[in-house]
């Protein structure tokens, strides 16, 4: 099976590195780290930088796209280059995927609409823009499409599609090669559970950057 | 707080990633990744490529250590340019930690001698062998020394330094942004929960990969 995580300037590194410590543990997996440049990549983190293997434009087909998020999808959402090739590569992919702010990709490629997707939780309304349906779950299938919520999401969702694609005994193994028997110290991730200040902050917080980062690339 | 990541060829790219994408949003982190050389590593998993920003030989000093682990690490625990620097930074540290197989880093510059400490489960119990007294639990804390079980155990490591540091809200809030509220689709993470004869065959395959890998070093 042909993998192919597209990676950017601006990524959010676990966003791909989740679902690729899964997806790449798949019998038969053969992953590609592509980009717009066969080069370095500084994530908009902090100062993580991943390495492309491949660039897209020498990328024409694969089985599995995985499109993670990050606050540089907001210039890719624009960037005609990068959306013609998630169109093109689209038509030859089994199942194209995002996690996080990556479903914001595929949406600006036309692919999500009148589907049910998710995204982050503080962007994930923006997706009806796009036509899409904005759904509140950790990882939405519709058809062949496959969009994960944020950041750790990533790694649920690489298992979803391990369970589906190789079945229980293979999905099991993977999980317990990489210990996932998650034990947060609170319960705060999801925002109906954290506390509301803290939410409340973050969304502003977050919304504040996110119309930032859109406008610079109006 | 200056954080240091050490990254190597070999390494298990979300045993670092993980922590990083929790404690690099912690208020005043600073973060380097720090490499024998200052260049791109290669992965041992798949494909993927992580950038070192500076070499170990010019970072003498900082707040918390963080060493993944990765089958790579069978390599340092005789690399003496790497335990030497080790032992050094460690004088200068307030938390030492590790993730997964970081921990026999530590352990082999003398680090966890008569301490409580864990590893990947698969692992654990060599590190009796340094001196140290394997624990079953997913994040192990003896005085200043962290150490986190396998692979993705390093996000909750990274969620309980943020809640000891900066308390309840910072660390709810950096939860709910990565929207860390794991939902994996098998109860499978634990060797004592995942199916025995795929524990076993997992078990058997990984003590296979680390004799050859330690062997590959004597």
């Amino acid at each position: 099976m042909k993998i192919v995580f597209f990676i950017f300037d601006g990524l959010t590194a676990l966003d791909a590195v989740g679902p690729y410590e899964v997806l790449s543990r798949m019998p038969g997996a053969e992953v590609r780290f592509a980009g717009v440049t066969a080069g370095t990549i500084v994530t908009g983190d902090q100062k993580l930088r991943l390495a492309t293997d491949v660039a897209i434009a020498d990328v024409p087909s694969c089985d599995l796209l995985v499109v993670p998020g990050g606050f540089g999808t907001r210039a890719l959402e624009r960037n005609q280059q990068v959306l013609d090739w998630v169109r093109a590569i689209d038509k030859t992919t089994s199942i194209t995927a995002s996690v996080c702010t990556g479903s914001f990709v595929l949406a600006a490629a036309g692919l999500l609409e009148g589907r049910r997707a998710t995204s982050h939780w503080a962007m994930r309304s923006r997706l009806a823009d796009y036509g899409a349906i904005p759904v509140g779950e950790r990882v939405v299938r519709d058809g062949k499409y496959a969009t994960a919520a944020g950041v750790s999401a990533g790694i649920d969702f690489g298992l979803e599609l391990v369970l589906e694609l190789c079945g229980k005994d293979i999905a099991a193994g993977i999980q317990l090669g990489i210990e996932y028997d998650p034990a947060p110290p609170l319960d705060a991730g999801h925002p109906d559970r954290a506390p509301a200040p803290v939410r409340d902050a973050l969304l502003a917080r977050l919304l504040a950057r996110d119309k930032a980062a859109r406008e610079a690339h109006e």
